[in-house]
């Protein structure tokens, strides 16, 4: 049933591809994009080629950034000595829309997950590990998902940190046991930041 | 707060624009943009930009095309004397799916809409006009849709064709299949009731 145009029904396979997106979300994206403006169409693909080619990890705390420092690390006024720790780069904008955190942090791209390939030295934990021993941290907060990956990687990494004698907090469980950090709003999210405690 | 890289901020504002994609859906959207493959994104990118540079009009029923003709206007043993006129090309594909109509199109690309500008000369009915003066078409099916702009487009369209002396017909209203009919409105049960046919 090829009732429709070869490059369309291309468009529409590669836009099926992205998450939560069906074939009639698909089917709709993919005319709103042919009968766009070029300026539209144009913006939109420079912006998916520019953000793959220019975003790298920040070389302190592997958030994303475009240059050497990510924008948390490169801004004046944070305290330096409070590292928050998350697993992914979504989850720094919603700390930061709380408006209630002003230290820095730390990105760990992924929880351990053995069943899924992913032990501890596929995260960014040597890194972490690296800053706390050369850099004057008071206290590094876990803020892994309360999901069950997430508890263990904090566990493990806290017993990695204790030989440091520094402070190891976790967030409070105002947040709901397994949810995602990414949606939580940031009431919640502020109260668990007022409730941690420590790990150690 | 400006938390989040310039690229990325730019990729999720332009992914705002798309129809029905909010800001939460945009983030999502642009942070598996970034984790993607290069041969997922590079194909995305060419979709967008191939479906642009290669879609067209058909020559002959002005729906999509990416050559002279349309696939349907392409295919052979379609029923050339049968046009069925819609508003949008996505709507050949809802025809087309029901597996029971043979004959050719003509897409209008809208409906007569003044209070909007789209007046008859913004739509393809000079090129439906020309296809009923130079071909041999039988049978014309008005299938915009059931709005005040479709029935108008469709009843302006219909006046224009009743000089060729060919069949001119409207899709038939009535209760959806599936429906309920406790939430039928009055107006479709009424024009159900008047297009009622016998049972033996």
């Amino acid at each position: 049933m090829a009732f429709q145009t070869a490059p369309l029904e291309t468009l529409i396979e590669q836009l099926e591809r992205l998450p939560s997106i069906g074939h009639k979300s698909a089917t709709r994206l993919a005319f709103h994009l042919l009968r766009a403006s070029s300026e539209e169409a144009n913006a939109l693909v420079e912006a998916i080629v520019n953000a793959r080619e220019q975003i790298r990890e920040c070389t302190v705390c592997c958030n994303l950034a475009d240059s050497e420092h990510c924008p948390v690390c490169a801004a004046e006024g944070r305290d330096r000595r409070t590292v928050c720790v998350v697993e992914e780069p979504q989850d720094v904008g919603a700390f930061e829309r709380t408006r209630e955190y002003h230290g820095l942090y730390h990105v760990l791209h992924g929880t351990i997950s053995p069943m899924d390939g992913i032990t501890p030295d596929k995260l960014r934990i040597r890194e972490l590990l690296y800053r706390v021993a050369n850099e004057d941290i008071a206290e590094v907060i876990m803020a892994t998902n309360p999901t069950v990956e997430g508890e263990a990687t904090a566990m493990y990494i806290a017993k990695l940190l204790a030989p440091f004698n520094i402070r190891v907090t976790r967030l409070a469980y105002g947040i709901p046991v397994g949810g995602d950090l990414e949606y939580a709003d940031e009431i919640t999210l502020r109260r668990s930041l007022e409730g941690r405690s420590d790990l150690t």
